[in-house]
């Protein structure tokens, strides 16, 4: 943090002087990971900033808030990712402004001047300027977000064992979940296999029975945008799994362990996990005019923000309409990692073609055994689907560690249907700073 | 927390209602744990106190401080250690205070009557009564004191990156480490080997020969308590290893980023590590005459509190004097295993005898190929030495998915001079309650 009272001194990120163009590079997630390994190091001095210095794997955020597997297992430190390549320095810090002028962005830890500026900093969850719903509910958007519902969850539980009021029992280990898209769905899938295979023999004294896992879906079908199949074979997974699906309704407010939905239910349930959309946030400096639906940022097919050379954007945060995704592409992954290689490609200059989305397909798990898997011609359900699902993942990570430990973990998992990792991890040792 | 307003409700811990005599053992470290394994379910309800749901394997606390294993690898829920086995209840809570006349122990969670009780509760670190090193200074004695150290380790070193005074970057990459003893020694060599193999890749940027790792010892020998040749080879290894060991003197004082040495030296160093000593926590209610040096309390060959039928102490907290250790038994892992074996068998009628601690011997591990070990009859170091020290420490684990992580931890670690654990794990997701 800027603490010095000197105002004259000018505090700067301490970029080595190169005569390459400096690209800067705000988030490590998907797509500025992506682009900061492919971008050519001869063309480009590269500086990629996050306000962590690892980056992480969103995708299973919700099996580490389940007590599935450690963030370390999914995260994967910025500096051992490019020890072995020259040009790319890393600064962990948090970007305040963009001066587009004078082509200088300041940050947390000090100023930094670009030649060229690429936005890649995602998505958060979107509360819909409801501050209640924002305070009283969790997101699922960073690992400390995923810790903290663990935490919780696990000290609901216990205080579950000292309640004798049934009402405030219920309150303690039922919970609701508030959005049916992928996060929604996988989460109520993790947290019915706890309900069924673990708390029964970690809490004994309790009827288990008793937890009801809420899914709350404002339309009609669940993981909208996958296809009809996919849709109906999640609800009947989850519901055999024992999730009290609620669809077509909304929560309209939250008082104490109280969830009021808009059909007129009341649900007992102190915890509530808000999975039912993202946006964007806005960056200082970032003429008002580019911004579009959920803070996206309109670019053009050079990624640029239209008539701001020097500017690009990719990822969550991008929007990039075209013929096939008039509304902008889907906010995920696979886009994000395709915007980056796009991106490095048109920068090295090896290509100047529109950016196309090869839309490799999507997917859900819900359970052991249970996912659902659309590709582009061809929709499958169950066994096979979740065998899928892991093996794609798996790929996905970085880090050949990483890789053995989440395997590892789910083959554990899978034959002893309990993990070992529900420590509630208190954060309470004294900040010596 | 009792937060409860009705002042007329009694909170209780919810034991279950048994025929059985109720033993109430705070504290599941290493003499709480084998005591509740041990003790004969047949005749007694064991209700298991512990502040944390998890059992921690204190030893290794400095390799989770210096990135080199995660907390779950070496903590092991309380819950999941008693799934199959009846009549262990088990509480999360703070234990404040005890009525010996009533029979009845208050705790942050409610209150719980006892037919016998046993304090397991440890030790904490000794700061001798000096708030500034207890507000200053980073203790090794919980998983979260070990995360913090982590975590700002790290940060300073992103900070450093960011300092061009010469003197300031010092104090954020040098760091003090205070007590020779085997904490003081194992940080220092764990330190030591992230300065020589990690740090060079991580932060090119910085001339990381400038580390500067102190360790300071009051005394003239390292390891006190082992062997002259034991402490001999630890000095040299990590001399070495390019430890700067500063012995015959102590902290006096710290001010900002600057330690002040008793020879007059001063050392340039935001982080000082405190493991200069131990000492107890008392507890309410426990007569004042029942404490002896160290807080510890003096307890009789059957690990009873003198006249006071009924409560029993083991582990650190308890001073058992005999011919052989008329100061009392050393504060280490062994005795409170062999205390607690010890009393489970007294309680369970099995045996009469006095305590008699069987010495396995003590080790400690600087490095890579480098540990010491003592047996009573036989010294060694060296790489056979750091062998026995792994197969120790491994099999010691609580847990196979323990010891397996662990293992496959350090082969990594052995293999590429470089673990993938240097995450700065915010806890700053703000709470919902």
């Amino acid at each position: 943090m800027v603490t010095d009272q000197n105002a004259f001194i000018r505090f700067m990120l301490q970029i080595p002087e190169s005569s390459k163009k400096k690209v800067v590079i705000i988030g490590a997630g998907f797509g500025g990971m992506k682009l900061a390994q492919k971008l050519d190091k001869d063309k480009f001095q590269v500086v990629l900033i996050d306000r962590n210095n690892y980056h992480q794997f969103q995708p299973l955020f919700y099996q580490v808030a389940m007590a599935g597997l450690e963030p370390s297992s999914i995260s994967f430190p910025l500096r051992k990712a490019f020890q072995n390549t020259k040009d790319v320095i890393i600064r962990v810090a948090e970007v305040l402004n963009v001066d587009i002028e004078q082509k200088l962005i300041t940050t947390s830890e000090g100023e930094c001047s670009y030649d060229l500026l690429v936005l890649a900093m995602g998505a958060k969850t979107n509360f819909y300027g409801n501050q209640k719903f924002e305070e009283h509910t969790y997101g699922l958007k960073s690992l400390s977000e995923a810790l903290l519902l663990r935490n919780d969850l696990l000290k609901d539980m216990e205080a579950a064992l000292l309640e004798k009021d049934y009402e405030k029992r219920q309150g303690y280990i039922d919970i609701t979940i508030v959005g049916g898209g992928a996060t929604g769905v996988e989460v109520a899938g993790a947290l019915a296999e706890l309900k069924n295979f673990v708390f029964p023999k970690d809490y004994q004294e309790l009827d288990t029975k008793e937890v009801d896992i809420y899914l709350i879906q404002s339309g009609g079908l669940l993981l909208q945008g996958m296809s009809n199949k996919s849709s109906m074979a999640a609800e009947e997974f989850l519901t055999k799994m024992g999730v009290k699906i609620i669809k077509n309704t909304k929560v309209v407010d939250l008082v104490d362990d109280k969830v009021f939905l808009a059909n007129g239910e009341t649900l007992l349930s102190r915890k509530v996990v808000w999975a039912a959309g993202i946006t964007c946030a806005k960056l200082n400096g970032i003429p008002e005019t580019c911004y579009v639906r959920g803070n996206r940022i309109k670019v053009n097919d050079h990624m640029q923000i239209i008539e701001n050379e020097g500017i690009y954007v990719i990822g969550d945060q991008a929007l990039l309409s075209n013929e096939k995704y008039p509304d902008g592409h889907p906010q995920v992954a696979q886009v994000a990692i395709q915007m980056g290689q796009h991106l490095a490609n048109l920068l090295n200059g090896k290509s100047n073609k529109s950016f196309h989305y090869k839309d490799r397909g999507s997917m859900a798990t819900i359970g052991r055994n249970k996912a659902v898997v659309d590709l582009p011609n061809f929709h499958f359900q169950g066994f096979f689907a979740w065998l899928v699902w892991l093996v794609v993942h798996l790929f996905a990570l970085i880090g050949v560690k990483n890789k053995i430990f989440v395997l590892f973990n789910w083959i554990v998992n899978y034959l002893t249907y309990d993990q070992s990792l529900r420590l509630i991890l208190k954060a309470d040792a004294k900040s010596k700073r």
